[in-house]
C-alpha cells in the first residue's frame, strides 16, 4: 500500500493531515474498500457510506479514550483502516484475518464486538453514566447508529434515558441514509423515505442546504425549533420532543460540515443528536446503482463490472419458492420480515403477495407479537428471520406466541454456524432455548426435499407455534430415508451397537460416520427426527435396542436435542449411556462453516472416531463393574 | 351482590344503562374492588384508576368483535366485572378462582393473557391488520396501555408499524397516571413529571380544561397542531411527529368525556391515540395517599385503615440490605433497576446512594447494555429485575454482557414458582435459558445465609458476568452444611446409595425426602452446588460413587440444572443413571407457590417416593439384564 493511508497509523494521524488531503484520504480508503470487498465479500455499501464521517469522527474525538461505538459493527471498516489495520484487509473475515466486526482482540479502540442491532445507544448511555461518576471530565461517549437501526426498541428505551440526563456526557451520531438493509419501514421514516422517492440524492442535499444553510444550527427542544423544517425532516422533532440536543440535518459526504458539527456537539456538555445524510454504496458505481440493497453485504465480486460469484442454490432459495407455492394454495398466509427481505428470500413473497407482507423495521419483537395478533385475528403468519435474532423475540415467542397456542410458523434462516460473520452471527442457540417454550414445535430439515416437505408441515399445524431452521449456504443433498419410525426418517439400519441421531443438515456427516463405524466393526443405525420438539416416543424404543446412543446437531452442545434425547430416556427409565455431539458452548472466532465444523468435531470422521472411543470406553466400564442390585 | 352491578351480565348491559346510573356503577365497581383485594390481595391501584375508562370502553366499541387488548392485564380486573364475572371476585387469584390476569379460559373478551408490559400495541397492530386483510370493515382492535408501558421498546416499534397504515382500524387508548410502578423515568415523561410534582392533580385537570377545553379536539400531525399545549404536555407531539392522530388529553374520570373522545376515535378510520389522565388508586384514599405506589399491588390488607397484614422477612429483605452494605464497601458498585425500584428492594440502596442508581423504565433490554456500558466504564452494575422479565433481556445478556466478558451481576427475584400472578409471572426459565450463556456464573443460595454469602462472591467476581436467583415469598430456614466438596455445599451424607443434588431452595425439600428414604432403606447423600453453573467437577466423583443421581430444582424440567448434571456425567464419562425433578414444562395456572410445588411432585414425600421407585426400578432393570461388553 502506498499514497496517505500507508501512514495512518491511528487517529493522530488522521487529525494530523491538512484538510486539503482528507479527500485523497477517502478516495484511499473507498479504493481499498472496494478491493477488500471484491476478494472476500463484506459489507461494501454501509462503509462507502461512512468514509467522510469517520474521518471527522477520528479528528474531533480522542480514541479509544473517548469510545466510538458502532451500530451493529458492520460499518467499522473505515474505522479500522483509520486506527492502523489497513494491512489486514487482504484477509478481511478470513480465519486469523481481520473480523468483519470490531474486536476487542484487534484494537484498544474496539469496545462493543456484538452486531446486533440498535445496542450502541445503550451501551454509550452506560459508558457516559460511568464517566459522569467516575469524573472523568473529559471523556465523551459517542454512539453510531443507523436511521434503520432506530426502529428497534431498545433504542427508543436508551434514546428515553440518555435525555434524562442533562449533562450526560454523549454524542449519538444518526447516520441516516434511508435505506438500512432494505427501505427503511414505518411511521416515522415515512417522511424521509417519500422525500428520497421524490427527489434525487443531491436534490435533496441542495434542498437542505438551501433550507437551512451550510451551517449546521444547534436547536434547543423548548425554544429554538424551526417549525419550517417539520414538513421536510421529521427526524428532530421526536429528539426535540424527549429533551435532547439536536444538530443538522448536514451532508455526511462533506468532511468539514461533519467535522464543524461534532465539535460543536462535543462542545455540548450534554447529550446531542448530530443528523448526518449519507449515501450507501457512495463512490462505486455498481454499489450506488444496485437497486435492491446498495451491496449491503455482497459476497466475492467482479471489481470493474460489480458482478457477483454465482452462490448457487441456497436453503433461502428453497424456503422463497415454497413459501410463494404455499401463498397461492392458501390466502391466509401471510409473511413477516424484521428488516430482511431479501435476505430471508420473502421478496418473492412479497412481489407475489405484497398485501400478506409486513416488514416491520428491525424489530424482532414486535414480529412476533404482531403474529400473534395476526393469528389472533384468523391467518397464519410466517416470520422469517435470522436464527441469531430470534433471541431478541425469545419473551414474545414464549408468552405472547406460545402462551395462546397460536399458529404462527417462525422460519429461521442462517441458523447453526454461519461462520465468518463471526461470534454474534451464529446461530448456535435456538435448538437450546426453544426447547423450554411448551406446545412449540421444532423441525429441522436435512436436504431440500425436507425442507419443503416440513414447511408445508408446520403450517399445517393449527393449535401451536412452530419453527423450522436451516443454515447458511447451498443446500445440502439428498439423503433419501431406507424406513420410517413414527415421524423419524430412518436413513440406515444398523443393531445392534449404536444408534446415531442426526439432527437435520448433520445427517451427512452422520452417515459418513456409520459407514466409518462400520469398518470397525460398530453398527450404527442413522435416524433423523425431523421434527426435534416434541421428540418421538420411538426414538425411545430404538435407543433401548442399542448399546449407545450418539446425538448429532449444528447447536451448542448445552440444552440442545442431545440433552432432549438424554432426558426422553431416563423419563422413560431407559438407562442406554448416551453422547452428544454439537458445537461447544463458546463464543466463535470467525472462519468458514466447514471449518469450523471441524473446530467442534462435527466431521464424519471426528464423528466415528469420538464414538469408536466412546463404545470402548462403555465396554471396559461394564467389564470392570461389579454386580449390581 | 345487589345494585347495578349485580345486573351487569356483558357489556349489552354497560350499554343500556343510562349516563346517570354510571357514577353509581362506578361507585359499586369500586367497592367491589377494595373488597377483593383487602381480601386476598391484587393489583388495586392500577384498577381503581381505571373504572370510568373501562365503562367507557365498553359502551363505545363491542367486544369481543371489537377486542380489547390490555397491556399487562392486571388493570382487567374492570373489565371482568363488566363482562359478567362479578362473581368471581371473592375468589381472585385464588386456586379455580378468577385468575389476576385476563384469561381465554374465563371469558371470550379476554384475548391476550400474558402480562409482560408493552405488547399491547403489537397485538393490535396485528388483530387490525388481519381485520383489514380479512374484509371485517367494522371491527376495531383497542389496545389500552399505560405511560409507564410506553418506555418499552417494544412499544416503540408497534407505534411506527402502526403510524405507517393510514387507515388501520386501531384504537391506541394512553391510560396516563404518570405513575406506572413508580414514577415514569425518562426524557419524555420528565415533562409529565415535572408537571406532576409542580401541581396537584385536580388543579392539573382544570388547567388542562382550560387550556383547550372541555371538549376533546382531534389533531393532524401536519396541519392542526397547537403550538401552546406543547410545552405543557408532550407526548402528542411524538405521536404526531409519527403521523397518528390524537385525541387528548381527557380526563379519565369523566366518564361522558371519555366515551365522547373514544367515539370519535372509532369513527375514524385509522390509527388514532386517545391520551386519557387517571389517577392510580382514585376514590380509595389509603390508595390516594400511599407514597409509593398508590396500592400498586398489595397483600391482604385491612379495608378500613389500608393497612397491608405483615409479611414477614422475604428473601427481597436479604437482598436489599446487603447490596446496601456492598455499596458502603464499594464505590464501583451501582445498581440498575427497570422500573421495579420497590419490588427489587433496590429503593434502600437508591436511597443511601443516589447518584449510583439507574432506574430505566421498562426497558429490560437498556437495562442489561446500559450495564455493559457501566461496566466497560469501570463500574460493576447490579442489575435487579424478575426472573422472568430478564427473558426479555436475554439477547443483551448474552452478546452484549457475557460475550465482552463484563461484571455485571444479575439479581433475580421472583424466581422459580412464584404462584398466584399465573403462568406468565412464574420464574420457571431462566435456569433453563440461561445454560447457555458461555462464561456466565449463576448462584442459586438455599437461604438467606447463602444470599448474602453467594452476592459477595457474585460481585467480586470481575471478569465475567453473574446471575443469582431466589424466590417470591419468605426467606427460607437456615440449612447448615457438614461439609465441602469443592465449591459445593454437603448438606447429609450417605453413601452409597442416592446422590441428591438440591438447587437452592429445594433443599429443605431434599433433606425431607433424605430422612423419608433412610427409613425405606436407601442411604442419600444431599449436595447443595452453591453454583449450578459452571457445575464443580467434584460433583462428577461424587455421582461415581452413587448408584444413582438424584436432582431437584425450582425451574422448568426442560434444560435445568438437572439436565447440565446428567451431560457433566456423560462428559465424564460416568454412566450413573440420572433422574431430574423440576416444574413441568407447560404454563400453570395460578395458585399459591406450596400448592404448585406439590402439584410439580416437589415436596419431600413426593421425592421419597418417586426416587424410591426409580431405585426398586434401576435395580430390576439390572437384574434383568443380560451381559454386555
Amino acid at each position: 500500500m502506498s499514497g496517505l493511508l500507508a501512514s495512518i497509523k491511528g487517529p493522530h494521524d488522521v487529525k494530523r493531515l491538512a484538510a486539503e488531503e482528507l479527500p485523497q484520504l477517502a478516495q484511499e480508503v473507498r479504493d481499498l474498500l472496494v478491493d477488500s470487498c471484491a476478494r472476500n465479500g463484506g459489507h461494501l455499501g454501509p462503509n462507502l457510506g461512512v468514509v467522510e464521517l469517520t474521518i471527522a469522527l477520528h479528528r474531533v474525538f480522542d480514541s479509544p479514550r473517548d469510545p466510538i461505538i458502532w451500530d451493529t459493527g458492520h460499518q467499522s471498516y473505515v474505522h479500522k483502516m483509520l486506527t492502523g489495520r489497513s494491512d489486514g484487509f487482504d484477509a478481511l473475515k478470513q480465519e486469523g484475518g481481520l473480523s468483519g466486526y470490531p474486536s476487542q482482540a484487534e484494537s484498544p479502540h474496539d469496545f462493543v464486538e456484538n452486531s446486533h442491532a440498535s445496542t450502541a445507544l445503550s451501551y454509550a448511555d452506560g459508558l457516559a453514566k460511568a464517566f459522569k461518576l467516575r469524573g472523568e471530565r473529559d471523556r465523551v461517549a459517542v454512539a453510531v447508529i443507523g436511521d434503520g437501526a432506530l426502529t428497534g426498541g431498545m433504542a427508543w428505551e436508551a434514546l428515553n434515558n440518555i435525555a434524562a440526563v442533562k449533562d450526560l456526557p454523549c454524542v449519538i451520531v444518526v447516520n441516516d441514509n434511508g435505506r438500512s438493509y432494505s427501505p427503511t419501514i414505518g411511521g416515522l421514516a415515512t417522511h424521509l423515505a417519500k422525500l428520497r422517492v421524490n427527489r434525487r440524492y443531491e436534490d435533496m442535499l441542495e434542498f437542505v442546504k438551501n433550507k437551512i444553510g451550510n451551517v449546521p444550527v444547534v436547536y434547543d427542544a423548548l425554544h429554538g425549533f424551526k417549525k419550517g423544517v417539520k414538513d421536510v425532516l421529521a427526524p428532530q422533532v421526536m429528539f426535540e420532543d424527549l429533551g435532547l440536543k439536536y444538530v443538522g440535518p448536514i451532508d455526511g459526504h462533506d468532511e468539514q460540515a461533519v467535522e464543524e458539527a461534532l465539535r460543536k456537539a462535543r462542545g455540548f456538555g450534554g447529550p446531542v443528536i448530530v443528523h448526518a445524510l449519507t449515501q450507501k454504496g457512495r463512490g462505486y458505481a455498481p454499489a450506488e446503482n444496485h437497486d435492491e440493497d446498495q451491496f449491503h453485504s455482497p459476497g466475492a465480486f467482479d471489481r470493474a463490472t460489480g458482478v457477483e460469484k454465482p452462490k448457487g442454490r441456497i436453503w433461502t432459495n428453497v424456503f422463497s419458492e415454497e413459501l410463494v407455492a404455499l401463498g397461492k394454495e392458501r390466502d391466509d398466509l401471510v409473511a413477516i420480515t424484521a428488516a430482511m427481505l431479501h435476505p430471508t428470500g420473502l421478496n418473492a413473497f412479497a412481489e407475489a403477495f405484497p398485501d400478506r407482507t409486513y416488514d416491520v423495521g428491525i424489530a424482532e419483537q414486535h414480529a412476533l407479537t404482531s403474529a400473534a395478533g395476526l393469528a389472533l385475528g384468523g391467518l397464519h403468519p410466517v416470520v422469517a428471520v435470522y436464527a441469531t435474532f430470534l433471541n431478541r423475540a425469545f419473551d414474545q415467542l414464549l408468552m405472547d406466541v406460545a402462551l395462546h397456542r397460536l399458529p404462527v410458523t417462525v422460519v429461521l434462516d442462517r441458523a447453526g454456524v454461519t461462520g465468518d460473520d463471526g461470534a454474534s452471527h451464529n446461530g448456535m442457540w435456538d435448538l437450546s432455548i426453544l426447547q423450554v417454550v411448551p406446545g412449540l414445535r421444532i423441525a429441522v430439515p436435512r436436504d431440500g426435499e425436507r425442507l419443503t416437505e416440513l414447511l408445508r408441515e408446520a403450517v399445517a399445524v393449527d393449535d401451536a407455534p412452530t419453527v423450522l431452521r436451516f443454515p447458511k449456504g447451498p443446500v445440502a443433498a439428498t439423503v433419501e430415508a431406507v424406513g420410517r419410525l413414527g415421524e423419524m426418517d430412518v436413513l440406515r439400519s444398523g443393531e445392534p451397537d449404536v444408534l446415531l441421531v442426526a439432527v437435520g443438515p448433520m445427517a451427512q456427516a452422520a452417515m459418513e460416520a456409520a459407514v466409518l463405524l462400520d469398518a470397525q466393526g460398530i453398527s450404527a443405525t442413522v435416524v433423523d427426527p425431523r421434527w426435534v420438539k416434541p421428540l418421538d416416543d420411538a426414538l425411545a424404543d430404538a435407543a433401548a435396542a442399542h448399546k449407545l446412543v450418539a446425538v448429532v446437531e449444528d447447536n451448542g452442545r448445552v440444552g440442545g436435542v442431545g440433552d432432549a434425547v438424554a432426558r426422553l430416556l431416563r423419563d422413560h427409565d431407559i438407562d442406554v449411556p448416551v453422547r452428544t455431539f454439537g458445537i461447544p458452548q463458546e463464543f466463535l472466532d470467525h472462519a468458514k462453516r466447514p471449518k469450523i465444523l471441524g473446530y467442534a468435531g462435527l466431521t464424519g470422521q471426528d464423528l466415528a472416531r469420538d464414538i469408536t472411543e466412546a463404545v470402548a470406553k462403555r465396554s471396559s466400564a461394564l467389564e470392570n463393574q461389579p454386580a449390581q442390585g
